[in-house]
């Protein structure tokens, strides 16, 4: 018997976590009057963790972030999401205007600035309209609510071209004592492994020391957040942040062996791929959910390095866009992915459907392959036949509307 | 005043160069019956140099010529390439395959097998038609001919998704002495800088030694196909052929030093990069032909791998096609690439108009971009700042009728 459990809690937002508001308002950023600034408010300080983009151009949340969690990684309080606007390479003035923007979430919330982080999304380029942003902080903290309510709400006003908010919670039980994990993500394009146009909050009442938390973030993101991707680009905003508030009755855990260590990054990462793979079910136009299973490999990276060279194949995204069990593009995604294979030994399926073996087509029933393309839900299964190591790559097809989404996305 | 001139030959083809054959006829590959099989015949034995694709999973066409051109690169005669099925993926018969087209190749003309290379391109997994293929042989055998006219028909003959054949001949002159360079590519999707679904053929008459036939035709290629790029994929098939009869009058090649060998290797590289133009100008779907110019890198291999990253992403080629002049995708490709730069550093141009600089937005006059987006060439400048090595890109855009083309290829 597991030493802990997680169960999926229905229905969940970042306020399913006991000592947590939220709010999400329209300030105007967003043309159409949609809701585009969220606050999330914790009643204790917490200890905060989080992963940021690795792109070279990094926004100017992202650099403001940075600063707050070397200073004061245990005493996070709150963190304001615009969208509508990226406040990247925006230079100075972009710094200047992140950091009015927490000043303003301090004051209004009664908590000192730098216990406040921002993260911003939408066009590139253009700086914060800092009076719709101060409207909205002032509205967002007159909204603020406990309740699974208030964090739906929040994640609404996160979204861009998502099409529909994302979230997840679960309770994890570890021997005597239970906590929450439970989080929120907004992402559609722009979407890759490392973490692009991807902004995510995820809390938690479990008690952590600032050390712990981020290895336990970073080993939650790596079996979720980068094992996903929608059309391979990296972007300067990505943000993944997690506050952990300490509520639960537990000790502190202090040390990676601690099974409640265990049973925290068991909590983040179902909770982080659940939000993965909803981030690719709503990529830019997605048509078809697509999971890459890769195996039989000699490492874990050389799985995902296989698993990333299918998706990201414009060939093989098109090919399933247009119901086409056009096996050879997944055969030559492999071949060029750069890990060495032997031709002889890599094996193919398609859901149950094994199309490619011993370097040539096999049972490759086109009935059967039409109807499991005619599914929403797509499995690909990748044997290179060399070892014992595998991994899951999360995707989505390439469709027309991919191309009109973002033929006219500033327009 | 440099020793040697390079001057394009208007409308020239593959038998532009004296002594080579060529034609191109329909045996029933493609089902609407267009030409779908070519053949280039050298009246001499011609030196022979070619580069495959790095793909692990080679098309038995690569391995067979890999084979032969170990075996007899001095004595080359002809090679037959069809469109309509790639003999990829298609085991021990493929080979057979392979095989058997050269041989019939050989009795048709009257030379040994081991002195003829063959080449396929279309659907991959499916066995090579063999009754048509040796239909195919026999007609274009008995078609041979030569004049300018002969290699165009050959050109139109491996067109596959591509919309107009391409070729591009030049005269080089070095002292007393004349040769022709002349080539022919096909290619359009599935291309990628490390030759992508791309079969070129390559005449001259220079002479030259097998060993620095391979030297030039590779420092040709780095220079023109590998700068180019559609989507990204790379195909089980690619190949570069370089056919050199030696009938010119002039010593035969031996030093890398000698200005001969330089001016050889100026008109490869000529040829080549009008091929690998007019392939990304024929990018499936491609509504716009795109340059880019990446400058004041560190090292060339710095310069492309920044060049390919804003090349290959979807967010910047979708932005291309919608005439939208969002420079942030610019950026963030920049930024993702992998190389270390300085966004304080980094300047980029669209045309003649700079748009990002200091690390924010610059100038960016949004309607003279609008006229420069809805020219068909376009040319995006990115300048480091770190150093002074630069390359050129050659890409396209990404529209709906990439997906089309993409989504229905084998239906």
């Amino acid at each position: 018997m597991s030493p802990f459990r997680i169960t999926p809690i229905e229905n969940g937002s970042v306020t399913s976590v006991p000592g947590f508001q939220a709010a999400g308002v329209a300030c105007g950023l967003k043309p159409n009057g949609a809701l585009d600034f969220a606050l999330v408010h914790a009643t204790r300080p917490c200890v905060a963790a989080a992963l940021f983009t690795t792109n070279a151009f990094k926004a100017a949340p992202v650099l403001y972030d940075q600063r707050i969690l070397a200073q004061n990684a245990s005493g996070l309080r709150a963190v304001a999401i615009n969208s509508g606007c990226a406040n990247a390479c925006t230079g100075e003035q972009g710094l200047r205007d992140a950091a009015a923007t927490a000043e303003a979430v301090g004051q209004a919330l009664g908590v000192a600035p730098k216990s406040v982080m921002v993260m911003s999304t939408g066009v590139i380029g253009k700086p914060l309209p800092m009076a719709s942003i101060l409207a909205g902080v002032s509205q967002a903290a007159a909204a603020l609510a406990t309740g699974v309510e208030a964090g739906h709400i929040a994640a609404r006003a996160i979204m861009t071209t998502d099409t529909r908010p994302k979230e997840a919670a679960a309770l994890v039980a570890v021997g005597a004592y239970k906590f929450v994990v439970a989080g929120m993500v907004k992402g559609a394009g722009m979407i890759h492994p490392n973490m692009a146009t991807m902004l995510s909050v995820i809390t938690t009442d479990a008690r952590i020391s600032p050390e712990l938390a981020h290895k336990a973030l970073a080993a939650a993101a790596d079996q979720s957040f980068h094992c996903m991707t929608v059309d391979g680009d990296t972007s300067t905003n990505d943000t993944v942040l997690l506050m952990a508030n300490g509520a639960a009755e537990m000790p502190t855990i202090v040390s990676e062996s601690a099974v409640e260590y265990r049973a925290l990054v068991a909590g983040l990462t179902h909770v982080a791929q659940e939000l993965a793979k909803a981030v690719a079910r709503d990529g830019e136009g997605a048509t078809r959910f697509v999971t890459i299973a890769v195996r039989g490999a000699r490492r874990v990276a050389e799985a995902r390095q296989v698993g990333k060279a299918v998706a990201h194949s414009p060939l093989v995204k098109t090919a399933i866009y247009g119901q086409d069990a056009n096996w050879g593009r997944i055969i030559c995604a492999v071949g060029y992915s750069g890990v060495p294979v032997d031709p002889l030994k890599v094996r193919v399926w398609l859901g149950d459907l094994e199309l490619f073996r011993e370097g040539g087509p096999y049972h490759v029933d086109e009935e059967h392959a039409k109807e499991l393309l005619a599914q929403h839900d797509i499995t690909i299964t990748i044997d290179l036949g060399e070892g014992s190591e595998s991994t899951t790559i999360w995707t989505c097809d390439l469709s027309h509307e991919y191309v009109s989404v973002n033929a006219h996305y500033r327009t």
